[in-house]
């Protein structure tokens, strides 16, 4: 039987002891078992968060509570800043546009990390700016951003500070509460390890207080249901009980480990990725690589989109292509989740043999050998 | 090992093969392999709810999609009639509200469906009412309403008929199109036999001609956004690619059997449930019954809770209870998805038994004799 290898960033592979967890017969929601289930994912996810905030869990893919993350706290005609540098930053600006909130857009290069002086100046050119929307990760351009410095700046304004963490989370540094973060979204699929269908939301006491005065319409996402909800460990809707179940699981695995030594582990695979492609003479797309995925530019000559062809078909590997303009111009490789030290190696090797059958010149080996030191314990 | 039954309106039990299904590795969502099984589910999902329109997949319950049945539809001050017999249409109500929407309350005893006669006459005199909001089965109360008559009167205006089929759809007779419905809702956890975290749209043309016009914001539930990515067979957002996998499992196993064999069988167990409550003197509480699920007033003196309770701990039999004014004083069982004989005749011996055990007077078996006879084919 062919293996195949999902090096995606997200759906990530997930863990058979969660997949079988998720198997069982399912149970009814409104009971003391599920409650307690529910729970301990809560409390599980916050240690992975590090924040001390409530956490609320919606059905629907990341993009509903990046939603939930403007409706709740705005009101019609309000301002936000957006920081602009890949698709992620851009839906920050749809949803905003399709709820009539005025959008401040900072544009930076794709594949580069906003400059922490250029939002001060922004916010004090915009001092009626309501809050500032970011990312961790921008999964497009597989870019990490200085949150920790951004937020010293917004933390001293009145703009709440939203942050998308959802490829992130799990594999770049992230600290909820000491980076002064009021919103941090997340979704299920990707360093969470289960399959998609969660999203999660934290909400700061700062954000509760613009809650009270938001005026923008909402129903299914309204934080107010789920804050009701959540005191009585429940949720406002019928909650996705299997996905619930797959999450408890999966952050118990996360904390066993220990969030510090999980991330740890991330970096060591994006550094032996990037290795590997430097080794060999690729570049790295980004200017400020993410340790969830790495985007790696195609050499000149062959289209990325070939590569990923290649490497589906022939090789059972699955790499994911640029987006917008990076299409057949980048493949990106993630590194979150399940995915682990011979998931990353068979995949170098892999990618070694389809340059070469693709006309790539560069010497065979170099890469898996400049991955297995970037892996070798010190 | 005890085996345990689960009765409820929801989840209903999912079939070992569809839970097995959906515990194999997971692939990515954008790929053919994905999309071959996220069209044979939609269109398995159309035979279904017998339609020729589109259905849309989102990532939520089914509260979501009702909310988009509003919003996609209506601007603000917009009127909309919505019948209230239950916590299901008092929902569309809040939704309504919550967005600016006027609404025209038709409030019906819980229990009850709604008279025909009294739509059309609400209608007549808001002629500028842009949909009649309603439910095939009102869960809370067990309740199926005449939606094929309904529907009728609807047609005859410009409003759009808009019914929520969640827990109705296959147990409950249901033609969308022939019955004219412009929008149907429904969830995954039901008759469609796998967990919770999935719900569907039908839109018809006539409902697209309001979409065109809507001036509600939305941006996750954006009907235009999944006409769009479904024309593609996609999502614009990340399916919850197991479930999905698991619908289509379920669509065809339903459709194998034919949706009308589906919905006879569940008639049979629902007319067994009936049948063997008013043999040991219990009644039913709705005066339209469902075939989704059937509420049972408790005998006198006795709490539905109690008995609720009872069957949970000593049989591992679970019903629902009660909702809001109704708490204590009914249980519900399920004859939705899965749920077979074997489910129903070991609760209906197992409601016997604690019954007797609460000191409840009856002759015992009776009830289990009835409900034999009921199944027995003829």
């Amino acid at each position: 039987m062919k293996k195949s290898y999902l090096m995606t960033p997200g759906p990530t592979p997930i863990p058979e002891e969660i997949r079988l967890e998720m198997a069982k017969p399912i149970i009814h929601h409104r009971t003391k078992e599920y409650q307690a289930i529910f729970k301990d994912a809560t409390e599980g996810l916050k240690k992975i968060f590090k924040t001390s905030n409530d956490i609320y869990t919606f059905t629907s893919s990341g993009t509903g509570a990046m939603e939930a993350s403007i409706t709740n706290v705005l009101s019609p005609g309000d301002k936000i800043i957006v920081v602009r540098g890949g698709k992620f930053g851009e839906r920050f600006s749809e949803i905003a546009g399709a709820y009539g909130v005025n959008v401040v857009n900072i544009d930076i290069e794709w594949g580069t990390s906003p400059e922490p002086e250029a939002i001060k100046e922004v916010l004090k050119k915009n001092p009626d700016a309501k809050g500032v929307y970011t990312t961790l990760c921008e999964t497009s351009t597989a870019t990490v951003y200085d949150i920790k410095l951004i937020g010293e700046i917004v933390r001293a304004t009145n703009a709440l500070f939203v942050v998308d963490v959802i490829s992130g989370l799990g594999a770049d540094d992230f600290e909820n509460d000491a980076w002064g973060v009021d919103i941090a979204i997340c979704g299920s699929q990707k360093g969470l390890m289960i399959p998609p269908g969660l999203a999660f939301s934290s909400v700061s006491q700062k954000a509760w207080k613009a809650v009270e005065t938001s005026k923008l319409p909402k129903f299914y996402f309204n934080f107010k249901k789920y804050k009701k909800a959540y005191l009585n460990t429940d949720t406002p809707f019928t909650s996705a009980i299997t996905l619930v179940i797959g999450l408890k699981r999966a952050v118990e695995t996360i904390n066993m480990e220990g969030i510090d030594k999980v991330i740890a582990r991330h970096k060591k695979l994006a550094l032996a990725v990037r290795e590997a492609a430097n080794a060999i003479g690729l570049e790295i797309f980004s200017k400020s690589p993410s340790s969830a995925v790495t985007a790696v530019n195609a050499p000149k000559g062959i289209d990325a989109d070939n590569i990923i062809k290649l490497l589906k078909t022939e090789f059972g590997v699955t790499f994911a292509g640029g987006q917008e303009n990076l299409k057949g111009k980048i493949f990106r490789v993630a590194h979150m989740g399940g995915i682990d030290e011979e998931h990353t190696l068979e995949s170098i090797k892999a990618l070694e043999q389809a340059l070469a059958k693709l006309g790539y010149k560069f010497k065979q080996g170099a890469a898996l050998a400049a991955a297995e030191k970037a892996l070798t314990p010190t």
